[in-house]
């Protein structure tokens, strides 16, 4: 028996998009574009740049399309965005936006409450969407939030998150991601939900996308890694937040994970001394330490250089 | 294949002791007194109360006697703290303290520099004590800190640990704690570790103390629950800290555990809102928020109460 884990994982950062997004303070475009840079110094293979949504409904994201007309593309980096309907396309499809990514919640209340239909009728609906980004050249990836609690079910079944799943795949869209944006999902039922996915649904290229609002980020994480899971997205600084929950915990911190991967050997391709360097960047921009706790202690190696003498553990 | 889990677990609650000596702010008796209250009436199995160390050395831990003779014991809870020496040993016994705990540190250059010899031979030097302890009837349990890693050391070898473990079996002690008071541990060294201690004593009755120094505490604790380890400390409101890291997180926090406990079923016998209660307090008391992420966040199910109408997820 030993403890069976993958041997390498890719990581997104969402800070620009999901941290930024839950911010009061706006960063400025210029600010952003500093983050983005620093982003792409530290490595990363998937960035998420921000959304094609109102800029009334979402002001933090309105300058998404200036993002992606001056940044300098890297190659074999994948630069997504959020898109709620075919005007977020269409604005995916002016700035050079390559990857977008729908979003559906697995709360069938919410959803008949706000849109009157279900989530699949939702997925469904999105075929213009996916018509009009396949004439574009722009490649689609679906999400589903709520899919491990919401604040309106007591629970979840996780026929509807297969119902969901289907209508992804019947649309033609086979990466998708599973994301607890209510921060309540928990080790256990994580595994039992991702198990099933994976048996089900072979063919899916799977995200996972978690919150630290209980302090359970990392444990989902690495219980889904258990699973052979490898794709996960993460947020500079452990910005973000649960909009049900002002002053909780936000996304799960890159740093954090980062620093686990790298003393459990795991490889991520992205340089942690930078990547912390952007979280520290973000922290000073917003104004206000986030919920990265590698950014406060450092990194377990960096204690040897401290060379504490005289110190002694009471 | 399911995430095999224990069913059950014993949390000892440490922030009466670990918690409490990390802060700059010494609380009062009395106010010492109110959260042992809180403590006991949430229905802890364990609860460390404090130390018998010298007051000038540990001021927080000063009142350790006292609180041991105000307070009201229950039947079927242990209250035990912990003990440098001899002298320990007699103000445990002169203020009805009937379990005491001893540490050594892993790391054989920091006891070489401060006590001139190795851990084990610390450990054979505690004779003393286990010897007077037995005679006042007073139970005593070792603890092995440093053992996952140290800032004096590139390593800790496993051979050391178990030289450790060795030499309190020599000493007739078979409950034992292995503590990450620096928070180096991570998952895959947690279950390398835990596994080994496991099979080469199984006499042994296991404790585990981690910090959440780098967000890695509740997923060392979930790593050695798969290997059957039952028996955790946990700290209210994740009080504590690292000493080499000032504003680094603290102990792995008794709100987050419980309640990740409850959500997976597992039973701990405590009331998490009773938990709640002293957790919130310990905080006013001390004047700052710990970091504790379900303090901040409240529980997951508490969310259905909220039913945040027309909220959407963006």
């Amino acid at each position: 028996m030993a403890f069976e884990l993958i041997k390498k994982v890719r990581l997104c950062e969402v800070g620009l998009r999901d941290g930024l997004q839950n911010e009061k303070k706006i960063l400025t475009a210029d600010e952003k574009m500093e983050l983005l840079d620093g982003v792409q110094a530290a490595g990363f293979p998937v960035i998420e740049v921000g959304s094609f949504v109102g800029p009334r409904a979402v002001p933090q994201m309105a300058d998404t399309d200036q993002l992606f007309m001056r940044m300098k593309k890297r190659d074999g980096v994948e630069y997504r965005a959020l898109v709620a309907n075919v005007k977020g396309v269409e604005r995916a499809e002016a700035c050079g936006c390559k990857k977008i990514k729908l979003n559906v919640s697995a709360s069938v209340s919410h959803n008949l409450a706000n849109l009157n239909c279900t989530p699949a009728q939702s997925v469904a609906r999105f075929g213009e969407c996916v018509d009009r980004a396949g004439a574009a050249g722009i490649e689609v990836s679906g999400s589903i939030s709520m899919a491990f609690g919401s604040p309106w079910d007591e629970e979840i079944p996780i026929g509807n998150v297969q119902e969901i799943v289907e209508a992804y795949l019947n649309a033609g869209i086979t990466e998708i991601s599973l994301s607890d944006a209510s921060g309540m999902a928990y080790p256990s039922q994580v595994y039992d939900i991702c198990l099933k996915m994976k048996e089900n649904y072979p063919q899916v290229n799977w995200w996972l996308h978690f919150h630290n609002t209980r302090g359970l980020g990392i444990a989902n994480i690495l219980t889904a890694m258990q699973l052979g899971f490898a794709q996960f997205d993460t947020s500079f600084a452990g910005t973000g937040g649960c909009p049900f929950v002002p002053g909780a915990a936000g996304n799960v911190a890159t740093e954090d994970v980062l620093h686990m991967c790298e003393e459990m050997g795991i490889e991520t391709g992205i340089d942690l001394d930078c990547a912390m360097e952007v979280g520290h960047r973000a922290e000073s921009l917003l104004g206000h330490p986030a919920s990265s706790c590698v950014l406060k202690a450092g990194k377990a190696k960096d204690i040897l250089l401290m060379k504490p003498e005289g110190q002694t553990i009471k």
